[in-house]
């Protein structure tokens, strides 16, 4: 889109005219193609691959070290829509975060929201404000907006996580703030439970005279617990699929001092599809990208299919039609941007009659 | 407090005043003494001893029978301040149920909002909107406004629980309303788990897309989770002091959907300390009913001493100074009008800088 | 209600029981009568004449003055159902005050809020922690829980108005605080406006950075703006009628700041009936208290016919039908305790298919 | 920003690296620079003069006709730091629209918000769904999301208006949603007062039993009021600056059902600066876009001096210093993206100890 596109029409009157705006920084609307679409169109369906995101952060791990200024070793899913960002969607970061044994990605911290979802591996420790996380397979990890966070792997093995971030959103509320914690490994007990797991891990019981504490004078509200463990997602799944779901369940998760989504601007579900099933077709206002946590399966979207194994990462977006068909169990971790959506107060799903028609397949 | 009081003064024109206001249906403010007062002073503090109740409430199971019209085998606490009505507190009922093997305690629902801490006893299943709510000692089962309820002892042997209900508090705004529901027992499953726990069960987990099932058009919002398992409680108490609670810590039962309290009217927390320990003085705008789930010990309340064991229900009235101490490990189930206290814009606590002197003690 | 009453059945090893149970400060339910009735039947309906309270607000002014203590001169409407309690309602307080020319009540403040809806005189000043708010005839003034207030005569008229609280809610919750300020005037200038209508008195504006100055930690939410005039209000319904309403308008008096009630605990609304109008039949959970601004006609109430005028006061019960018509054109300001009932989940009005059936009218 | 440039290292190990990043639509987080700056950095002040846009509004009034599809005879500010995209900052749509007399700008509805701030001319009606708004200098007409809404201009004279828009936003959300209504102009009484404005144009009175009307599934909360006078507006500044506030006043648009925001993504204050005062200077997390409507002064933004006068539209952008001085008494409309930078918790502004040093004027 460039302001002079404008001239060149065949009246010498229009091209003059059009030549003083651009010169004066303004457009002509009647003139813009592509604004106001009727429907959202900004984004295509993309699929990254286990097989390659595991390989590529593994070289890198053995070439790339990490440096204070780098301070993490991250590889971001580039949506080839996005003309060269680094980003998934328009609102979303997702990458693989990569960390050798005995390494430490140094302590920062800024406005946009973090979170992890872990991909392999086990024995790392993010410090999220003062409070020691252990990660194992299948946890996911809060480190919200302004939190101070450090990634520490004192183990034997490398790990490697998802992280999900709205850094594409907060730049452009143009609210981007970041601050450097010192180059030391802070000092902090390997215990295998958080402190805000002993105060928020129980289902409908929260300490009595509970005062959010505040890191920052502009820290949103956000989860006061950090960490959801795969055990516990599993058991709520498990929980719900035997009261009576057929084939398939959701569970979001949640605030549990509010019930409501987990950070101001992400929301974070999980979804189980049993073997041999489908899920009914649906479309959502905003843009989600699923982590493909174990089984396999296919996603047919906006009519195409998309196979996908454990590790497989994809994009669906803003509106376009979705489903999900396990070939074998598969549990489904997805991030979306759903409560900016909801705040903007556009968010809408529908669930469409029939499943879609299938008209091509992406290579596997 | 009656009109006819203000009469007989010295004065003859005022008499004749005061005797036509009378008369008009009118009272003089300037008259009246203590409406006002510096501070609320409404009610002593109260116990009642489980020895007593539960012997009672065995001899009601043997004399007295459960028919419709009564409902229910319930021994009401009647605070000896509150004239005679059987109200615990202003706004709180408090009681004693009892329920024989093979008895059934038959459907109904209405307003006033309710909820069960098991004292003795297993196998009574708590039907709740049709959910079946398997109780167990130590279970808080809520069966929140216009509900429909029945209790089913399929067993073998009696079971006694605490029932709190804020049918005082609606009386007063006059916003009663109740309905039988059919005679017969429901015909429902004998199973472990409730509904309401495969579905909100889990912490920080939520159904994607639950919407709240409304039971009657005047139905307030309230926890879709029915049950709070002792074992839950337990260890959440166990987690709060293994996270540095010094001696004692407090947990709050919540709506998991929303992080408030369970009902619109009323808050329930266990209170644990530890032997040896004693919690700091606090005052609360609001009254409160204690129930001693286990353990020993005394609280002293508006400078009185009033020692405790497992079973015995005692008031804490508004802004009483109050603090608890165990002589052995202790569980203290407290239920309270706060919420209501609150929504009026009164609530406040403070916590005394010193605990109080005692002037006495009542017998144990 | 008395624990008594439950002995002396013709089963003697009942009788036992039942006096063993009043000796415990217990009451069996099942002898209970009209503790949990059909619906709301707490109150009857009933009406207080402006004749009457006008005559004896003025001879009360002639033969008591306002002492330090007694602080006001009001005249207290007690419901003849409430057993001599200087209540209109359950929950509210209705009451006559009279202030002769060049009297002053002092400065107090206390937890339960209050209203004054000004009946006849002009020139009074009430000081809302620190705020001249100018009376006249039709004004809302607002003295929310714990805010300073009193109330100066400076000029050469009495003046009558009603005042409203919800003091009877707030004894039943146990949380009257009360304190006494100066004896001597604050002094204070007689403006026309106050610094509460500089700041809030324009429709859908607001200052910017508005921040609640809070007086008093447990003072809760309340409208920033003290006093609604009479023209904004008269103007409000004109609006309405003009939109097209037929034959009858009602505008609720909002917090500007939240568009909720004005006080936590109150709710006001003034009715417009137009002459020859009958407005449809409702029902509503909470007690209502109207006060007659202007106009003449009569309101049925559960059947009954009431007539009024200008300066009559009724009470329109808990979930009794209700309709009013107008003879002359009729401003009808209703007090209620809509806010608390619906704090408590219990809210609910229903509009029924057709008029009451008049079956008898109470003397005019 | 393109995947490319990581390729060319020293190291064929790393090139080779990146080059299979790139092929694989990733990128690494470590080469990137600025995607994390310390404080927000994306875009510099601009301002568009008032004579520039007033002439070129009125040569496209002469040459372009308004077509169904172009819709409206609108010029976009185009920020220069933009690239060539037609929008004011990164998130909000700001543009001069002029509507000859006799002219239809026809329906249309859309997801992104409107606003209108009136500039020049009188006797357009906006139709809000169905309610026509008569449009006068200094009115704020909204257009929420998802309101059909058209333009008709019955008189003799041209209008020029500012628009107001959350379209970049909702296209970063891949929101927009965008519908044609039909050609034909509505029928429509020339009214001078809309149906929102008989119901909700009264300070802190509310129609009883207002429900939202819903014009479409996903259409956000708004404010039921569609247009603020500015007679009204006037007024609330003058009677904020009477109640003591030293040289300038702001006052925020809201939602009278609501106090909040007037509609859920877009901001709106009006800023009165007296002449000869100078505001503090403050900084605030988010864009705003200021349109002068009456004085003349000069605005310091991050040092810079730009002077200003009546039709002026300038940018301050989130985080930058500003301060604002009239030379004439003036009045700013100010229109930004605070609600959602405050729904992703990131709100914050802060006031400066001092006035900013002055490095350099921009030509007036």
């Amino acid at each position: 889109m460039v302001t002079q596109r404008f001239r060149n029409t065949e009246d010498p009157g229009l091209d003059e005219l059009y030549g003083d705006m651009a010169d004066a920084d303004l457009q002509p609307l009647w003139l813009q193609k592509g604004l106001l679409p009727r429907m959202p169109n900004g984004l295509s369906p993309h699929i990254w691959r286990w097989k390659t995101l595991r390989a590529l952060a593994e070289r890198s791990g053995d070439l790339v070290g990490i440096d204070r200024g780098g301070d993490r070793r991250v590889l971001a899913l580039a949506h080839p829509d996005l003309r060269g960002e680094p980003f998934a969607t328009h609102t979303l970061w997702g990458a693989i975060q990569y960390l050798n044994a005995g390494e430490l990605a140094p302590a920062h911290r800024h406005s946009p929201a973090a979170l992890r979802f872990v991909l392999e591996g086990t024995g790392v420790w993010t410090l999220v404000d003062g409070d020691p996380v252990l990660m194992e397979p299948g946890d996911l990890v809060l480190t919200p907006s302004y939190n101070w966070h450090e990634h520490h792997n004192p183990g034997n093995t490398p790990m490697i996580w998802f992280d999900g971030l709205d850094l594409p959103l907060v730049r452009n509320l143009d609210a981007v703030f970041f601050e450097e914690g010192p180059d030391e490994p802070t000092d902090y007990a390997q215990v295998r439970t958080s402190r805000s797991e002993h105060r928020f891990g129980m289902a409908g019981m929260q300490p009595v005279g509970h005062v959010r504490a505040v890191q920052h004078p502009a820290s949103g509200r956000h989860s006061p617990l950090l960490t959801y463990r795969w055990a516990a997602t599993d058991a709520a799944l498990t929980s719900m699929l035997d009261a009576g779901a057929a084939g398939w369940a959701a569970a979001r998760y949640v605030d549990p001092a509010t019930g409501g989504d987990i950070m101001p601007t992400l929301r974070s579900e999980m979804h189980r599809v049993l073997a041999g099933h489908r899920t009914p077709t649906t479309r959502t206002v905003g843009g989600g990208l699923w982590v493909v946590h174990s089984g396999s399966g296919a996603s047919v979207i906006g009519g195409v299919r998309f196979p996908w194994a454990a590790g497989d990462v994809f994009v669906v977006p803003s509106w376009a039609a979705v489903d999900h068909e396990a070939t074998e169990n598969a549990d489904l971790f997805l991030l979306s941007d759903g409560p900016m959506v909801e705040a903007a107060g556009l968010g809408r799903t529908e669930t469409l009659p029939e499943h879609q028609h299938v008209t091509g397949t992406v290579a596997g």
